[in-house]
């Protein structure tokens, strides 16, 4: 696997403080799936009567686990649930085997937490192409039933990550009457060496009671705004999960209009999407690129994306390089509509490029002093129409290329 | 612009004898746009009867020469035609200014050459965002007149150099019913350092004589097929330009079922796109990707361009990693139809995987033996239908990284 990568320099100070969210109990072990004498498993149990929404990869050959929890999102939830995560080994691209796995370890959970074999969603992330050794975590799963408890989120968030520099881990807690409901989430995401891939899983805890229609219905809309608006290399994980379990506990009804409660998870989700992004292999800059004045909110997003995915802006980024010419560039070549002579371009909060030409006022020393922060932001107006978007990426950088071709599988 | 790249480890070993193509004579001259003591500007003057085909980027931001050429291809060919070509200086995304330089320079050749203005074909590469100072090359254009001979080829083919580590030409002679028909081009692409762009600028001659409509629809359909089908980084120049130039001074006349000059013209373009591809920033390895069995050859395009410009990938070829996973996750991501249980992937002739497995006769020694070569192909068959595609790009190493960030503008 190689070295391990050092700690990003984007990472945030501190892992946060998860509150306790009722209804919900995590236990952790190591399996030795791959690594060794580090937690490689989690196992989370929900309460009877937690809804579960959830979103997955759109890639054709996604792994045997996402096409598990697909079939399986949306059942029966008087019953409780179960979610078993391992790390190490992706289960991905192993023909019938993939199958198998599943099975065998829904079933020994359903077994070891009495919950139904239809309420367990795994999820599986590390090597592909390798049989997942799945009787090294059936052997744990009683010890790791014995052992749920409440307080073990942020071991969760360590136990599911593969080649990541730092645990994600996220929460909010949103007042409704004069009531408190919380979330708290954890994710993995975007270190990679190969031949991993950036899976990314995110698992988010509620104690709100939430109809399941309505919980997807929010997952659903709010993780196109959050995690459909990042991007590292715009290569896509066989196995990207993101599952939202709403116990109930707290006795909180929320309904669609909840605006507070969305708003809430909207915010765990967006936080923990920038995380992914901040976790990125090679990341030295956090970059936010906005787009207004497109023909549609569409086409704004291809821009954004367009210009996100770039390798050549990208690169300039690493260079701390205003080079807004690579901006044009990647508006046209992006597919979408665009008149050059329409364009404007702002990096941070100075105009670079206005009507089809470099700003008269603009100044380079101005621009090169702002592409030497960490944080930055592009935005472009496309002065056609009232479509907009906003998406996350990092640069590419040296770093990038050591994790991705220097290791060899 | 930073030091010379150090020439590519994919280079030709020589510039090829490119033929004199009656009807046709070249001049080179040092401007000095940008560049100094060097020759940076090239004027081809065709003689009376050239038919001149072309195709052109497809961005939406293009250059005005673009535009410009885009507007004249098709034209009266009874009164000859020119071609004027800056290196230095992109002239594009320069305002209004883009125009009036594109007005003043055709002018000003067709005042020189004698040659109507709406004839006259330019094309500019180099930094972009910047006002042409047309002035110097207009200040040449009555000595480049005068210097016009037969044997300039080869010269024009350093003048449109920009950050290109070597000049790229090629040629075929065809035998048509015992007669010859000679072809030769030149282009410049590729390289590429900030703030330029990775402009593709080809020009090819031959003294076929072909009416206009039959020239384009043979270009337009050979252009699909080579020069469509390379990629280095998915980025796309605001002024790709291919002109080609049928002089008629062999009598040789061609038509649609011309299958032989057809296949001579075919051989040239890709000749040209694989030295476009072999000069790549940073490229150690030069890599065919075809796909067959997909559902339809759009899908098979889709799918051999996703897993071509896969930065994944391509760090992988860079790494000599035989990473086929990765070649799984570039066929789910890209959108077209894939069944992960159908796949077989071969690198060169070894069978990595099949029927959505890891084949068990795969040894990654040899696999591993085969990825240190610097001629790769990779093949996947979807098992779906009859669709093909066939694609070249090359690796993503730390030149590129050297390239396009560590050099600032």
């Amino acid at each position: 696997m190689g070295a391990t990568p050092p700690l990003s320099p984007l990472a945030p100070a501190d892992f946060p403080e998860l509150p306790i969210i009722d209804g919900v109990t995590f236990a952790i072990a190591e399996a030795g799936v791959k690594y060794q004498d580090r937690p490689d498993v989690m196992l989370a149990k929900l309460a009877k009567g937690t809804a579960i929404a959830g979103a997955f990869t759109r890639s054709a050959t996604r792994s045997a686990a996402v096409l598990d929890c697909q079939e399986k999102i949306g059942g029966n939830c008087d019953e409780g649930a179960a979610i078993l995560v391992n790390s190490g080994n992706a289960n991905a691209f192993t023909g019938r085997n993939g199958t198998t796995s599943v099975q065998t370890l829904t079933q020994a959970t359903a077994k070891a937490t009495g919950v139904p074999q239809a309420r367990v969603f795994t999820s599986s992330t590390g090597v592909i192409g390798e049989p997942l050794p799945h009787d090294r975590i059936t052997a744990q799963l009683d010890e790791l039933s014995g052992a749920l408890a409440a307080d073990g989120i942020s071991a969760a968030a360590r136990a599911i990550m593969t080649t990541d520099t730092f645990p994600k881990g996220s929460a909010t807690t949103v007042t409704i009457d004069g009531q408190h409901v919380k979330i708290a989430g954890i994710a993995k995401g975007s270190g990679m060496i190969a031949p991993d891939m950036a899976t990314m899983l995110v698992y988010i805890f509620t104690d709100a009671a939430v109809d399941q229609p309505v919980l997807q219905s929010m997952v659903s809309a709010l993780n196109r705004k959050t995690f459909n608006c990042i991007t590292v290399d715009s290569d896509t994980s066989t196995s990207d999960t993101l599952l939202v379990a709403a116990t109930g506990a707290s006795g909180i009804r929320i309904t669609e209009s909840s605006v507070g409660f969305m708003e809430g998870l909207r915010q765990v989700m967006l936080d923990l999407a920038h995380q992914v992004v901040r976790d990125g292999e090679g990341a030295t800059k956090f970059v936010e690129i906005s787009v207004t004045g497109a023909a549609s909110d569409a086409e704004a997003r291809t821009h954004a994306l367009s210009i996100a995915n770039s390798p050549l802006v990208k690169t300039a980024i690493a260079g701390e390089d205003a080079n807004w010419g690579r901006v044009v560039m990647a508006i046209g070549k992006s597919g979408a509509r665009a008149d050059r002579d329409q364009l404007s371009i702002r990096f941070g909060d100075i105009l670079v490029a206005s009507e089809g030409w470099v700003n008269p006022d603009y100044s380079e020393d101005e621009a090169a002093a702002y592409m030497k922060n960490q944080e930055l932001e592009i935005h472009v107006d496309l002065g056609l129409g009232g479509g907009t978007a906003v998406v996350w990426t990092c640069d590419l950088t040296h770093g990038y290329i050591q994790i991705n071709a220097d290791y060899r599988s």
